[in-house]
């Protein structure tokens, strides 16, 4: 027997006994007479204790050739501490060592194992199987672990059934990018690796199964951004006979239950957004509503003053950031640098400050006398104290850009409280979005979205207004989920593949077989999909998916650990039927 | 709303309910005056019926429009049927309809949604989503549903950590051929998809995640015999700081907690054999011992009489067949037909009729009196109305033939009680198998799997006597799960490869980085996979996996309902920077 044991588990109503346990030399401690061991397992730390003169050479002269992260097994008795220890677990307690043995050696890790470790991001994907030994990672991933066994329990007892669809099925350039796969029993022919179950899951409509999930592996060949995988999680749901508010409601109920059994945190009631509330108020689909600080549009008050930006913008709009009135020119010579950035994109910025006296300080008091500004500071609803921040251009843009300074803003004023998390759900998306570089629309979802029903005879004449019933999961300013109800009838669809640029050829090869199925009783249905990695980053409080995977990827899709994709055998691309391009 | 209850719901109790139902119409009954529809869901079937002389046109005339599988909404009052139906759960009750709406139409189905369908086998498979409205078909993969999340209650309350490994992974032509797949970002470079998550679990192990399991997609590119596919599911599991003991005990828990929840049915104790005594036994590493029917060898009474062919033989060996001594000439020549098969491979059957009056007959008595075969059935215990069979030849050849004849006589006999479950563990199986082909040993199970402590030192004198720390366990006769005690030090696992064949180069491109692990604190570890498709197939009672997987691919790894794989476009084969071979 190994241990009878784990590190983790020994107690004051241990002592005296007798046990067994194995684990990593996480520290040795030799003070000359007294030697003290750290043993470290997945459960916890335990301390060995060798007292030099009661303890047989041949056992002390082990301990001394003891190195980091060496695995030992050792037997010994259960003794009460003499100083105790109310930082780990086992604390109160040590073991006398009567036997140890060398399970296996250990060269010197590249990094410490420590919370705080000392290794950089390369070395600890590398070395991935000694990262993970360190309590952060590995409580990421037990995490992640009651993430998934909540999921599936409360799926389960709502009745849904979780079914396994296929890997190797079929490409659909629609969309992102295919992982491909070459068969060789079929040379010249492909399969593609699934970018979402989402074909099966409706077939599975079809084939009556009401209610499906799966938490499962999905693939997309995109150009790495960062915090982007190649292979990605879902949980992949679909309902079938409901409306939008069924569906809402289940999912709002996976959420809470969620927050509730792995973090004990109740969540407030869900709230519900449209999509051009959204864009309105926040300039961003995915608002972060854990503070409000919301746009107000200034166009009637801020136009005809000859003030040539303004006039000659779509939309003036601006933000109140309560208390900031203080801000010096520094701080807001910083704060339109920010906006300027290209990737921000504004042209400037403009600001009122509302001082204590009511009177107003502005960067436009050239064109704007004291009675004007209080029309927008009155707009604003403004108190003294508070800074009003004033971007102008086209509507998309610079609603984008104001979003990106009310998060920076409420960032700098501590108001993402990481303790707190608000959830929403926007509503109504577009259903199609245009694409300028292929003078085409795209699907804003995918192309199996429903358009809200009384929008349904617009997609012919008018096909950008047309709205989707379609919904996000935001969390935090995080999007958590999205999905939709989907088309289910035949003609519908193919409605939307002509609305999408497809020859009915091409909407055939591809979709074909889905198209059949709805002509043998499709039902009406609706599912939704979660970023599984998303959310245990969220609940674990960290902006990055890659602490929540165990062997995650890099920016370039490699996996340095095993050090993959690496070149295969000419034998095998013989096999294959394929060439490689010169 | 679109249903307030399902098909499967209604009982007595809700009598007078006004109610709202969803489903597929099943089946029409039309007397004229009064119309029936039976309604269908995934959770039941509930009737529907018309009065003409009560209920509006309008609604009669969509009863009469009313198709196979059209998809319907119905409201109406819960009504307590006259004349009741106790083979549906729900046959106490009716609906009186006072409002119906079709919600989908549906051309007629290629074949009967009924237990018992009218389609063959590849209209099924093409119109899978049909299928699974089947009965049978559902039920199976609610079995699957249910063996999933019970699998997982288990592991999970063992404290096993779900932890999901990749499938971009390396290629590692040891073992079956890979799948792999061609890497755009870096072109001329592949990943392969894993045939099992082996090296990752091992890793994990060195992570000090001392349990870890995961319910895993696996990928063979296989020339598929039948009932294999080229993607299959297994439950993946592995441990740290354990002996076998420790894992037999581990799962045989997990399978007895199976048996227990999903079926009702206790599993008695798991027996344990080793590889050698089920070879010498059963003719077969994976016995069926839900009957006995042991081999006897008989080399010591059957030689030296002159008889030339078992004179020859290396070993002659028999099964009594209880009762069988009736068997007609014909019985005994189909026996021998049967044996002689190419695929069974026997020359020849020898047989000894036990009669009830104490004398034998049998096809040798040219070469054998009374006295001799006396000696065979006392040495097989065989009573007067037995019949014994007998083979002889090389030994591993006949032991195989043997083992056929034996499964065959069970099967005829009734022996095989398909209500009875009898699992055992074979361990110490062989470590290395010699391939004629290569010229050189093959792993029996795989690289990682580590030789008994006893036999390390015959690994480099005589590789072919060692016996691995391997079990496989086996119920009824189908192997279900498969593991080892794994290699743990680099120096064991370089000496392995080399057993194999592998150049060091060749050894530390593909599993360079194990062996760097094995450097930093291995522990020790083992683990086991079960295949889950056969497991459901089992415990569903069927020989096919196919049945148990959602959307299977045919015998040419096919998927004929979405007709994959296909081709791909050119521009996908630049982008990745192949040709097609001419």
């Amino acid at each position: 027997m190994l241990r009878t044991h784990t590190c983790g588990e020994l107690r004051l109503d241990d002592v005296n006994k007798n046990v067994t346990l194995s684990g990593w030399v996480h520290k040795v401690r030799d003070k000359g007479g007294m030697i003290w061991v750290d043993l470290r397992d997945r459960y916890g730390v335990t301390q060995l204790a060798f007292d030099e003169s009661k303890t047989a050479k041949e056992i002390i002269d082990i301990v001394r050739s003891l190195g980091r992260e060496f695995v030992i097994r050792t037997s010994g008795s259960v003794l009460e501490r003499y100083s105790k220890n109310d930082k780990i677990q086992t604390g109160d307690i040590e073991i006398e060592v009567s036997e140890i043995e060398i399970l296996n050696a250990s060269n010197v890790p590249p990094f410490t194992i420590e919370d705080n470790t000392d290794g950089g991001d390369e070395l600890r994907m590398k070395y991935r199987y000694l990262d993970i030994r360190r309590n952060p990672v590995r409580k990421n991933l037990e995490l992640r672990h009651k993430m998934l066994q909540q999921t599936r329990n409360y799926l389960d007892l709502k009745n849904f059934m979780e079914i396994e669809t296929p890997f190797l099925i079929k490409s659909t350039p629609e969309g992102a990018r295919d992982f491909i796969v070459p068969s060789r029993v079929n040379q010249g022919e492909f399969y593609a690796l699934p970018q979402s179950p989402q074909t099966f899951k409706q077939l599975l409509m079809v084939s009556g199964i009401d209610r499906y999930f799966q938490i499962v592996k999905c693939f997309r060949d995109e150009d790495l951004r960062a915090d982007r995988q190649p292979e990605f999680t879902q949980i992949d749901c679909e309902m079938s006979f409901i409306d939008r508010e069924d569906i809402l409601n289940t999912f709002e109920g996976l959420t809470v239950h969620l927050f509730d059994k792995v973090m004990g945190y109740k969540l407030e009631n869900v709230e519900r957004m449209t999509y051009d509330h959204a864009m309105k108020n926040y300039g961003n689909d995915k608002p972060d509503t854990r503070f409000e600080m919301l746009f107000v549009e200034l166009n009637d008050v801020a136009k005809g003053k000859g003030f040539k930006v303004f006039d000659d913008s779509e939309l003036v709009v601006g933000i109140c950031a309560a208390g900031c009135a203080h801000y010096s020119r520094k701080q807001l010579y910083a704060l339109t640098d920010y906006v300027r950035k290209p990737q921000i994109g504004a042209k400037g910025l403009v600001y009122v400050k509302c001082n204590e006296d009511g009177t107003f300080k502005s960067s436009v008091d050239k064109f704007y006398n004291q009675e004007d500004l209080k029309k927008w500071t009155d707009k604003m609803n403004a108190n003294p104290g508070d800074l009003l921040l004033i971007l102008s251009g086209v509507t998309d843009q610079i609603r984008g850009a104001l979003s990106e300074l009310r998060l920076k803003i409420g960032e700098d004023l501590g108001l993402k409280n990481k303790d707190e998390f608000k959830a929403l759900w926007v509503l109504d998306f577009p259903l199609l979005e245009w694409d300028e570089d292929s003078q085409r629309f795209h699907a804003m979802h995918h192309p199996f979205t429903s358009p809200k029903p009384d929008d349904l005879e617009k997609l012919s004449s008018d096909p950008g207004s047309v709205k989707a019933n379609a919904y996000d999961l935001v969390i935090n300013g995080v999007e958590i989920g999205g999905g939709s109800i989907r088309i289910h009838n035949k003609e519908l669809q193919q409605q939307m593949f002509k609305a999408l640029g497809f020859t009915d050829d091409e909407a055939k090869k591809q979709f074909g077989f889905l198209m059949d199925a709805f002509e043998y009783g499709a039902p009406p249905h609706g599912g939704i999909a979660f970023g599984f990695d998303r959310l245990c980053a969220m609940f674990g409080g960290s902006d990055s998916i890659r602490d929540y995977i165990a062997f995650p990827k890099n920016n370039s899709g490699r996996d340095v650990m095993i050090d993959s994709p690496s070149t295969i055998s000419k034998e095998q691309l013989d096999e294959l039927g394929l060439d490689l391009k010169d």
